[in-house]
């Protein structure tokens, strides 16, 4: 492809996203189509020589995008909403351009400095320590497989199969598969009960912790959640914090969706306590407005980090130029995306104030939404509504809370998601958008409405259309 | 952003993409920059509201671009060359503009499907067992970590310490880093030494399984290399196969360079024994001209990769639609980015025969290079030629080949990578950008002549313009 026929198609792929963006309710949040219906409509071989871009592009539009699941629609309210906004598509366009791989300061200086720019800024805008280091990984999920093996190093363990880590029963599932990934046994990953506001309780991991220790294991790891994926409830991390101190054990905050809002004033204080981490994570490509993928992970402990992951012994290291940092010694992964420019353009074109208007949206939505439901004698509120998600359920069975969530996702109206608590479904509606308005979830609620009535006329035959 | 805005600037760094790519050549290679500099220029906080596009489109210009080195140059030669192409980075901008997470078939049946089906076809292309199952992940060292947990789990064992891996003191650091990671001791990763050619020696292999055995260590994992990093050597797999067969250990093989030449017919070979790895890890993003990132990682054994990963016991699954795989399930990460649709751009846009006419292009240019090395008597080829790297030095001592390597890469002319073996220092000179034709060669060698020369006349004082 000639640089010409570049300009030529690039100007239609960015008039294809806006015009994309501009119609973006007209399609079905879920996408309709079928398991195997992608595949079936194309080729079972590779052409043998080149196609035309003209070809191409009207198979994306005609095959590819119905099998889209809309995470840019306003209406997409499921697992956590999230918005890859313009500032951050033109950022990815230019990394696509530049096809750099930063895994040196000198294999592209531009990549290890951005990155270590937009954590500081992101790092003041979080109230984080200035000790704290920054990286970027792809997926919360390999930022904290980075914080277990960090943690495994400090500890030293003579026997590996003796390492306990620790997290309330509402962790992550990456939090399990990172101690399973590390080597550590899934018997000793401990999830610990929490209170009525599903918050890890602090007794019961210092008394699992003691226990543990009573009977030789080795505790290592803690995990506390700013924002749980099930509930968005916030585990306290101060008194977590003292017990990680006193038993001298890494603590790792997954604040990949919750420490996001941390860069509104009245809500800093979901970071209380942070600051004594040895870890944390924040996910900008989930609530900053940041297209996937882009994980950032702090540590106070960049020391042990790189013991951990640098082939090199530290007697022999040459290159310590504190500003010609080589981030492939931090990790696992030698390659290293150009992910950091996509950050810069959305913070910069965003600036504080304009992410925070955003987010501080969402979180009166989910306020107004959560009045909906407790003004609805159908419906019930089941968490209270710290963030910008709000889990309530049909006051029904669990099999017509199933039957209004197949029925309200099918119907393309909207995306929520499902939970359970305490034996019982619950929905979910995580609000995460920047297109998201007030009128969109007025939508989706009379919808809701709409649904639960039918379900009680029809008996609980609401699945008919599936 | 408006859909508006989005169009004109959109529109506008696509053009400044094509007109970059028309001028690569008039860029320096390296970077210019000293660390710190980019660092320096930029203001120490984020802005507290938005600036204008133009005022980060030209910090993106001024202050971003001298800090990079070009990859896209057609004389970056250093580590492994790549090409980000045209059709793959529009592939990339469609990814950026959905924004979609493929963690579960239905949150974007296309990310699932179109990963199935491009690596269905890559797998044609490459002559593999169509029993091979495909993965998309972010880098090669992360397909070689799920290769080595899934090689743990195979193993079952009773006392991780025990655990041993086995690859050639040629092999990629991503496999020690990989071992690392998944809990295996340092101590346990055997480094198996390798003949004239640089190639694993399977009688040296053979033999250390069988004393690690006699030594009541567990044997659970030995990695082969085609086309290793420092020498584009490749292990002779199929009698490894045979070893690790005879002992029931997972062999997984990097293919993350070498892999991509079994597309052409006469390089079909590099592959054989290949179809009874277990695993085998393979990157477009460095020779199939797609933009990083993008590893493919294909196992003969995703029930026990599924086994070490998901955390839904098997009695429990109900979703086995085979059409709607939930790929989350299959390694430590739940985000999955839309990496499929720029190979498919990619595959398409070129054909196999068009890719292949790339790869068998850079070939014989490497060929052409070594065969200037054999001519010139002050510089000696230190390896085979077998794919497009070629390692060879300046016939002096180890400080006159730093001399040369740094005098050439400060030049801004061309960037090559030291490697070391034996103790001696070598160049290589990886060829790997569709741009790169024998006009660009032959200006770096005509470099690396006259910095020879300067040499011997200065005696030694090259580095002076460091």
């Amino acid at each position: 492809m000639t640089p010409e026929e570049f300009r030529r198609y690039g100007h239609e792929v960015v008039d294809w996203i806006a015009d994309y963006s501009e119609r973006i309710r007209e399609y079905p949040v879920l996408s309709r189509n079928k398991p195997g219906d992608l595949t079936r409509a194309l080729p079972g071989s590779a052409p043998e020589t080149g196609e035309p871009m003209d070809a191409i592009l009207n198979d994306f539009r005609n095959l590819i995008v119905p099998a889209i699941t809309h995470w840019n629609h306003p209406a997409f309210l499921g697992y956590f909403a999230t918005s890859g906004s313009e500032p951050g598509v033109l950022g990815e366009m230019l990394t696509a351009g530049l096809n750099v791989n930063g895994m040196l300061w000198k294999s592209s200086p531009a990549v290890t400095e951005l990155e270590q720019v937009t954590l500081s800024w992101l790092r003041q805008w979080l109230g984080l320590p200035d000790t704290f280091f920054g990286l970027i990984y792809d997926t919360a999920s390999t930022s904290t497989l980075h914080a277990v093996v960090a943690a495994r190093q400090m500890a030293d363990p003579a026997d590996i199969a003796n390492l306990v880590l620790y997290c309330s029963e509402q962790a992550h599932s990456s939090v399990e598969k990172a101690a399973v990934t590390a080597g550590i046994c899934r018997s000793n990953v401990r999830k610990i009960g929490v209170d009525e506001a599903f918050r890890l309780r602090p007794l019961l991991l210092s008394n699992a912790i003691e226990q543990d220790r009573a009977a030789g294991r080795q505790p290592f790891c803690i995990v506390a959640t700013v924002g749980t994926t099930a509930m968005a409830s916030t585990d306290p991390v101060e008194q977590i914090a003292d017990i990680a101190a006193l038993h001298n054990i890494w603590l790792h905050v997954d604040a990949a969706y919750g420490g996001s809002a941390a860069i509104l004033p009245e809500m800093a204080h979901v970071m209380n306590g942070c600051g004594r981490a040895h870890s944390l994570v924040v996910n900008p490509h989930k609530w900053l407005l940041t297209p996937v993928d882009l994980s950032v992970f702090y540590t106070s402990r960049p020391d042990i980090l790189r013991r951990a992951f640098s082939l090199v012994p530290e007697y022999l290291r040459t290159e310590d130029n504190p500003e010609a940092v080589n981030l492939m010694d931090y990790g696992f992964q030698l390659g290293r995306r150009f992910r950091a420019l996509k950050l810069w353009f959305v913070m910069r074109s965003y600036g504080r104030a304009g992410l925070a208007e955003i987010i501080r949206g969402h979180l009166e939505l989910a306020q107004e939404f959560a009045g909906w439901v407790r003004g609805d004698i159908r419906f019930e509120l089941c968490a209270p509504v710290d963030f910008s998600l709000v889990c309530f359920r049909y006051c029904g069975s669990d099999a017509d809370n199933q039957k209004l969530l197949d029925a309200i996702n099918q119907s393309g109206t909207a995306l929520l998601s499902p939970a359970v608590f305490g034996g019982r479904m619950l929905l979910r509606l995580a609000i995460g958008n920047y297109r998201t308005t007030r009128n969109d979830l007025r939508r989706v609620w009379d919808c809701l409405g709409l649904l639960a009535d039918q379900l009680v006329l029809s008996g609980g035959t609401l699945d008919s259309r599936r």
